[in-house]
């Protein structure tokens, strides 16, 4: 995308550490993939599997583990994890976009919100009253603020992203184009058959650092607030039900649902298309993988699948056990078999 | 969020019913969880379950059931459904916000669409043409609404809502950010190895008091229109598909799927992450629990979970049994030793 | 919707081939169903289980296939494949809308981009700086295209669609409202507990004719490119994650979530609410069944159901044999019995 600047791999390692084997002084531009990469570019090494890509590439350099650095003889920068490194190496060739201040002219602003002279508010944008907007903001085109929203300095808003009135984010929030923060949670009381809509008057409280991925909701809460610690990081389509408390650099992968006020701990990972029934306590550095259907509370790290979900050792193994149901059948019959053939004899 | 007017007990007693113990002249001004309430709120009490909070509580008053009116000595109203009653309370206290009439002028409005005095149109949206907007309707910021859309009155369509062209909603409606309605159906019929599109031209009939919720998708029919019955309320992220008939007064919880062609009962609660397949029929009064993969027809009232859902206990039999297989081989195996162990001594 | 040209059965098999049995004159104007069809419709019978709706139909004639053509007197085109007969009689009598060239007042196109004279740019729509726009495109109302965007001719996005900077769609797109095309994929690299983000620095390459449902995201490369190939097709609500590759003419129905890296065939048929895991290959011509969860590569074309997805016979014979697993250990126990009985006797 943007053009990167050049950099030899020895201003590498002096920033980032690590130790260089080959010509320290090979310079690169931009990250690639193993497949991909030209000349001009660093790869990089994360799983030996790889190995046959790495024998093949066009790579004018690569970042590659202690163990595995005898299988290229392409400059390289040797470390300890090679898919981190890259991570760092590609956020220095990538810085993000900066936005250029100013509130365009198709944007609207209600009184009482003073903009930041280093804000980029974009066409079209909404920004209603009181809202407070940290230094450095970007406001994508089409973005609704509510009136009273919070927004922490640095943090970026793309397209179409409407925050709620009374919500507060963060510093170096990230939310990618159709999120929606703060629509009412799904609370409803039964009154002879109808429905009786319950207000739903908290609000959504989110940390530093945080990023939340395209189309995702997170809905305020019932009389309280939902909560999303700092760090966390949220693909697409995530919704995020009303009371639900999402403890810090907890990462969910896509289209996962968690319903209704159930706190998931610290440094956690949920796979995609999970599924997280409400009034649940998840424990901290739980592993949930996708398309897990979790009906009960988890009270100790670890990794959990299945429907319901369970160790992830146990559902294996019982998914395996099911291919043997069918032969035990035939086998009890036998055994059946044989032992009415014995009465009859006997 | 909006401030609340102040309320005695003898006064909310006087709306809705119910027995005042303690002072009846205790002024409340908003509700509360058990946990954070204080002295100006009014909490309730839906489980006993929670009585560990009611006892440490710095609520003003606590909405209880006759069963458990003896767990506090706080002001008490007490009812046959706190959890309803607590609705109530809270809708007193919370009424809808008001928006101001007016069309804002950034806001098209293209011809041959009357926009009542009493309608509320934000910053930025679309009304196409021929567009009928029943009294007090509001239209957030950034709405879409194609030509010929009906919107009954006392509807609210927050930020960024699409209606394409022809759809009709019914009064009262209540639409969350990004839901999208009347968006072409999955409509294919496949020519030699290329599919060939199914122009949709039904539209989307939704009744009167709907709520529908953030990013949520109603696709219209492909030849008669998708229904959507009185009383509906949607959660996020859901997808109707084609042709669609959800039944009066069904709630459905979010992230759920319900393919072309189904008809879903009156009076069902269908919990989240459900995935329902197209063409069934689904009775009134079900329930189907989170995660739920419906794949027939369901005939009669009850809770169904599972995949494929069946009813919700046999579900959990079989996912119990799963446990066992191992132990049957195992046991088994030994019956098979006994026997040839018996017939080599025979 | 719009209002159809009236058609004679003659001049319909004029166009698309078949045999007239009755009054080749009959005049129709439009498509309809069985049940609800008037004279001036035509309608068909995909399946013969709906027989029972063409007695009673009020449709003036039938597409029918030659089997069923003594099903019905009125007037009929027999032919090998009514449903894909009746896809092209509805698009005959029902182009897509037209839109009226020009770029809305209210529209911002910025320097750089040039607007063809045939394209129509809606109300509010945000075009960025160096897009390439194909002849005779429609962009809706609140869509937002960043800079460098290539749209190829007749491709029509909806209303608040957003397309990130950098990618490209081909010829006669169609995209359903609310679609996000190019959010950031899920990259991230833990250290020390936290997570540094990958930039994520590859595009999102769409072929021809390729269609994408309604609040559907197809996310952008972390190096490479994301890439969907000619003549897919996409439900609503479903999520690509970064660098997955959908083969030509692969369809997705709603809510399907496909994980990052993953590569899938051409000829596909993915059924609602699929789960596929990243870094999988899935072979061409493979069926995947509504809420299959796919954890391993599918190297040959069939079809697939389950949690985990395998061959779905397989799949339905284990679930059926969960059923049995109860009756096993009862008939166990009794053969148990029966032997320590004998061992007692013996």
């Amino acid at each position: 995308m943007a053009k990167a600047k050049k950099y030899r791999l020895a201003q590498i390692v002096e920033r980032f550490g690590g130790k260089i084997e080959g010509n320290a002084q090979t310079p690169v531009s931009q990250v690639g993939t193993l497949e991909s990469a030209g000349a001009q570019h660093i790869s990089f090494l994360a799983h030996s599997k790889y190995r046959s890509q790495l024998a093949s590439t066009g790579a004018g350099a690569v970042i590659i583990a202690s163990a595995d650095r005898g299988l290229t003889r392409l400059p390289r920068i040797v470390c300890d994890d090679p898919y981190l490194y890259f991570a760092k190496v590609s956020q220095l060739f990538n810085p993000p976009p900066k936005s250029r201040p100013g509130v365009h002219r198709s944007a609207v602003v209600e009184r009482g919100t003073r903009v930041p002279a280093s804000a980029s508010i974009g066409a079209g944008a909404y920004i209603g009253r009181g809202v407070k907007l940290g230094k450095d903001v970007t406001i994508g085109p089409g973005c609704h603020l509510g009136d009273g929203v919070e927004l922490g300095a640095a943090s970026r808003l793309d397209a179409h992203v409407t925050i709620y009135a009374g919500c507060r984010l963060g510093q170096r929030a990230l939310v990618h184009a159709g999120a929606v923060i703060g629509a009412d949670g799904f609370g409803l009381a039964l009154e002879e058959g109808h429905w009786s809509k319950i207000p739903q008057i908290g609000g959504v409280l989110i940390g530093d650092d945080v990023e939340i991925g395209a189309n995702t909701c997170i809905d305020r809460g019932a009389l309280d607030d939902t909560v999303v610690e700092d760090g966390v990081k949220l693909d697409n389509l995530i919704q995020v039900g009303h009371n639900v408390h999402i403890g810090a650099h907890t990462a969910i992968a896509g289209c996962t649902g968690i319903a209704g006020s159930t706190r998931i701990g610290r440094h956690c990972m949920i796979g995609g298309a999970a599924s997280i029934v409400g009034h649940l306590d998840i424990a901290d550095r739980v592993v949930i993988l996708a398309a897990a259907v979790v009906t009960k509370s988890i009270r100790k790290a670890g990794t959990y699948s299945g429907h319901p979900a369970e160790d992830s050792r146990n559902w294996a193994q019982h998914m395996a056990s099911l291919r043997h149901v069918h032969s035990l059948r035939d086998r009890l019959r036998g055994v059946e078999q044989k032992l009415t053939t014995r009465e009859n004899k006997a």
